[in-house]
């Protein structure tokens, strides 16, 4: 079921600084941010050649991401992206066997245009997983 | 400089439940664990075509996992591994960048036969930064 990592996403309290880092001292191909308001961030991708980074960054009130920089100011992982061919039979063979899937279950649009769900972390190792339709 | 994502490590209390998790519930490839008793850890790969999952247990006294399973006990995203070219010229450009590498600054051996270095999360959007070899 399970397909390619489509991203690690870091949460950071400062994109432009974090952006910077990635871009002069790692030395990454840094992509210009996209403020995604309905999903309450600001997002940077970082081109591995076979992966990316996604930096996030809060954008208005009540991000998801507000309460991990309280806890992680200095910023840290926040999750990962697999992809999936069909995110709907993935969905229900994941509720089949137990796991928790967050919000009411259905797919919503995600930074790349592609429906995605999250799943709970303590049915995955303790890590917050996102599932992108392939 | 930075190269492929080489894998995203994620610590957790118990390798064989977590392993069953990636292997019966997400459906991946989960190859068998190994002990990698130099660097404190018991390592199983999870190969998802374009990178991997590494999935690490502590091995024996002294983990360097241990205090970060303390913290989080069901487990978490412990660090990100970039590939590069050259590690000492990427080392020696990070040094005069003022990034702080951990250790005595030389590179060890890491679970897949090659050279390695870590870096200081706080230099790096609060995430834990291998480098290794490609």
């Amino acid at each position: 079921m399970l397909g390619r990592l489509n991203h690690v996403a870091i949460a950071v309290p400062d994109l432009a600084a974090a952006s910077v880092v990635y871009r002069d001292t790692l030395g990454a191909k840094v992509a210009m941010p996209q403020a995604l308001p309905e999903h309450g961030v600001t997002v940077v991708f970082i081109d591995l050649g076979n992966t990316k980074v996604e930096l996030l960054e809060p954008l208005g009130e009540n991000s998801p991401i507000a309460a991990f920089l309280e806890k992680n100011p200095s910023g840290g992982m926040h999750h990962v992206c697999y992809e999936v061919d069909d995110i709907l039979a993935a969905r229900d063979r994941l509720k089949a066997s137990g796991a928790r899937v967050l919000g009411d279950g259905n797919p919503k649009i995600g930074a790349h245009g592609k429906p995605v769900l999250f799943l709970h972390p303590k049915d995955f190792a303790g890590t917050l997983v996102e599932l992108e339709q392939a």
